[in-house]
């Protein structure tokens, strides 16, 4: 049975590291001694030891243990015998270029199956969509491919946001983007914004978090889905 | 001999399609009868047809004829023969796909070094970069390749943001992308704010427009350069 934690960002505003998440993780890792930290999305491209630290800070305030994958001989045996996996944030190429190089999606895909629970943020949580088409960073590497584990058959867009009012600037909203996406492909992309997470038991998602998040399917107006609401037609 | 305008936008807050740029461009295209327009990038995912309607009316009031590559037979032959080259801003991951598809970026290349006057705007100008790894764009479309013209030794950040004061939004900013992705190259980057270009006269490459532009080397603190001054170092 699938359990997964599916959040848009690892940090609100004004808050510290994974602080907004911690009684819906204290609770989704209450039967968990240790996890598995990816740490290849490298945020600000800091190193694996580094970012794993910060995790391992984080998880020591809920007596969960952190190895980082890196940490390793061998990755795959690695997440074969993970008790719990979390893919932290950073930028999605770098984490997929990573993925692939190491030839992990099968096997991530394969325990998330089969039950071990997952936390995704941000990037990591772009990679349970069917691909990386709809992630907001920089295309700072090139994979050998977007495809990704495809948990669900839609796509994440990750740190949604909204038109800024009065702004100057002529670069294109997050819903153009979207809706340019969709004029190449018909992928659904929900639009999750901070301080939302979809939490996923087995074919059950639902929204959680205070905010709505923006759900849009090719040629259609994009839908507000109101938080503790069910995707249902995934 | 290379002429080249290299735009961060075609259009600035306020103002209508190419308009800031019509003294420029009536200058740069003075002996010039007619372009040949790329509509590739697609911005918002407009019709070639649309677009390059859109690039005539403009192009109509400075007396210069545009056809878009899509109405030819031959795109190949059409970079070859034309009198000068307008490659439009929109999706740069669709732009470089379809000039991948149709096998266009070494005759492309050819022609501007051969003398083929140049205009890039946005997308049209992350491509005269070694790479199209600093787009903003969304990777809506998977290319063969992220490498692009070379033209010069460093790549464009277009649309150059500065970080917005008193965002609660925790994306990361412009800057911390392009120092990211420092991380795993050593390409220079050059943010190009909206309203500023740069003058390529064969290896002479001068930034104009009202605005700085924060150029970005691998391992030190970045630049303003001051409008009018040359990039020397490429």
């Amino acid at each position: 049975m699938r359990k997964m934690i599916i959040a848009s960002t690892s940090t609100v505003y004004k808050s510290s590291y994974l602080k907004y998440l911690k009684p819906t993780l204290s609770f989704f890792f209450k039967d968990i001694t240790s996890i598995l930290f990816i740490p290849y999305a490298r945020p600000s491209g800091i190193s694996y030891r580094k970012y794993t630290t910060i995790v391992k800070i984080f998880f020591g305030e809920i007596n969960v243990a952190v190895r980082g994958i890196h940490e390793f001989k061998n990755p795959t045996d690695a997440i074969k015998n993970a008790e719990a996996i979390f893919v932290g944030g950073g930028n999605t190429f770098e984490l997929v270029n990573q993925l692939y190089k190491n030839d992990l999606l099968s096997i991530l895909k394969e325990v998330i199956d089969a039950g071990t629970p997952y936390l995704g943020s941000s990037a990591g949580s772009n990679i349970c969509g069917v691909n990386i088409k709809n992630t907001n960073d920089m295309p700072i590497v090139y994979p050998p491919s977007f495809t990704t584990l495809g948990c669900f058959s839609f796509n994440i867009n990750a740190h949604y946001l909204d038109p800024i009012e009065g702004s100057t600037h002529m670069g294109e909203t997050r819903e153009t983007r979207i809706k340019e996406f969709h004029v190449f492909n018909d992928t659904p992309v929900l639009g999750l914004r901070e301080g939302s997470w979809l939490e996923v038991i087995d074919s059950t998602i639902i929204l959680k978090g205070n905010h709505t998040a923006r759900l849009f399917l090719q040629n259609q107006i994009p839908i507000e889905l109101k938080s503790d609401s069910e995707l249902t037609i995934f």
